[in-house]
């Protein structure tokens, strides 16, 4: 199996990871715009060979792992050179506006749109890890406007790589994910920034910082050059999002306000059921 | 030595834990106004006996672990029971009103205000933990307040059990704790708040989510009855660190609303300055 990755940096180096350990006769190509990320991939042993997207029809299934803004251009690029027997696949933490472009194209039952739930908040081939996508959940959007021989490799591939499928609807998915997956990176960001603004004093935060701190703002370490793209493609829900969450907040804090603590008590408690929810994902996905 | 805790949930459940394996001679006897936590406690061993307040008298150091808006009026209660020689030492994450309340105490020089940097989500008796303490760090105020021997007393607990001692005024500590602590609070409950009036389908919840949304509302599981008292006594800085929040997160709301997107990136790439100080964080705190 001949396997191209675009973009080999934390999601794309992971698949090549996981596709030489469970693949054994795959030969593993990696593209990057990035001159000094493709040296450190073949370095590191990520990648076999440098390729160009030239090369794309030759091979077997090609992963688009790039930023999302950058991934629908690229994805059109790769599906018009691609062969008649290619599988490519996006990574990207949108679905709607990459569904919507490449709707009309003439090799769309070539594409596959794809989003692994996984990652961390590392960047670049030396973030790739083995097992990120084991036990994660991976939705899969469209699936019916991929051709069935490919839909085909591509399970085989999550399979083995120990994925758990959901099948989506792309509008549903943006919409889903801005709430459990864009906000969390905003709050987390904007948190960092509250406290970075106020505590001059870095030995300040460090001394009295715990684990609690470090939990909610480890997000806020991402890399701005994945997150403000997605930002743009899914503006509308993510500002949505923001509005019910600056709500939220604003009227905790007129209850505090008002000291109305009761009802702070309260507050607290209905959202302590998350404990159900996150207990399932604990069952499932390594913290 | 004879150790009593008045208030056998997580945190002092785990003083209890640590002293017993740190202090042979150790006695330790466990205070509670819930009777069955106090039973819980018998049972696992925390503690060796139950007791009323009134023996604190009798007592080498008294810790008390209960929500600070009773362990003012716990504190006053034990200091004015103590003995000459007792230590008395508190936990609670708010420090000022303390202080204050007790600065006039015929005691005073009895009484220690700490605040060890440490916790989990979780509560009560079955939530202690050995080695909740180590690496961590412990405040002290008003440090010079308290009998040089009771001081000491203190300080080789503290030495054994492992924790990074800082001296800090009561108002600083409340000031800052509130960016480090409280606010990672506010801001999880409230995301976790939003989410779950989204999405009313659990299951989209869980199987969209991912490490990274779990991570930032862990402390969404926190206990309401710890942290209602926490937000009233800290009421002045939370409200200020919640005003800069929310003046943060709308500021980015609207540029995204206005398609500043380069300003977008800045934003989150001055923040990742975070990750230096996270690093430092995690080399000392086990997250």
């Amino acid at each position: 199996m001949r396997v191209q990755v675009i973009g080999i940096g934390l999601i794309g180096g992971s698949f090549a990871l996981d596709l030489r350990s469970e693949f054994r006769e795959v030969k593993i190509l990696g593209t990057d715009s990035n001159k000094e990320h493709l040296e450190k991939a073949l370095e590191l042993g990520l990648v076999d060979e440098a390729a160009e997207i030239s090369e794309v029809a030759k091979a077997d299934v090609v992963i688009v792992a790039v930023p999302v803004d950058v991934s629908i251009k690229v994805t059109k690029e790769v599906l018009d050179l691609a062969g008649e027997n290619t599988l490519v696949f996006d990574a990207g933490s949108t679905k709607e506006g990459i569904c919507n472009e490449l709707a009309g194209h003439s090799k769309r039952r070539n594409f596959l749109a794809v989003h692994p739930i996984s990652g961390t908040e590392f960047s670049g081939p030396e973030a790739a890890i083995s097992n990120l996508y084991r036990n994660k959940t991976n939705i899969i959007c469209e699936v019916e406007k991929t051709a069935f021989k490919l839909q085909e490799r591509a399970l085989e591939i999550f399979q083995r790589l120990g994925m758990r499928i959901r099948y989506m609807d792309p509008k549903a998915h943006d919409r889903h994910i801005a709430y459990v997956s864009h906000l969390s990176h905003i709050s987390s960001f904007m948190l960092g920034k509250t406290v970075l603004e106020k505590e001059q004093n870095e030995r300040d935060i460090f001394d009295l910082a715990g684990s609690g701190f470090a939990s909610t703002v480890r997000l806020a370490k991402s890399s701005p050059a994945m997150w403000t793209p997605i930002f743009r493609e899914n503006k509308t829900n993510v500002l949505e999002t923001l509005n019910e969450y600056i709500n939220n907040l604003t009227d905790f804090r007129n209850l505090i306000e008002k000291d109305e603590f009761e009802r702070v008590f309260e507050e607290m408690e209905r959202t302590n059921h998350i404990k159900d929810i996150l207990n399932g994902i604990n069952s499932t996905v390594k913290l």
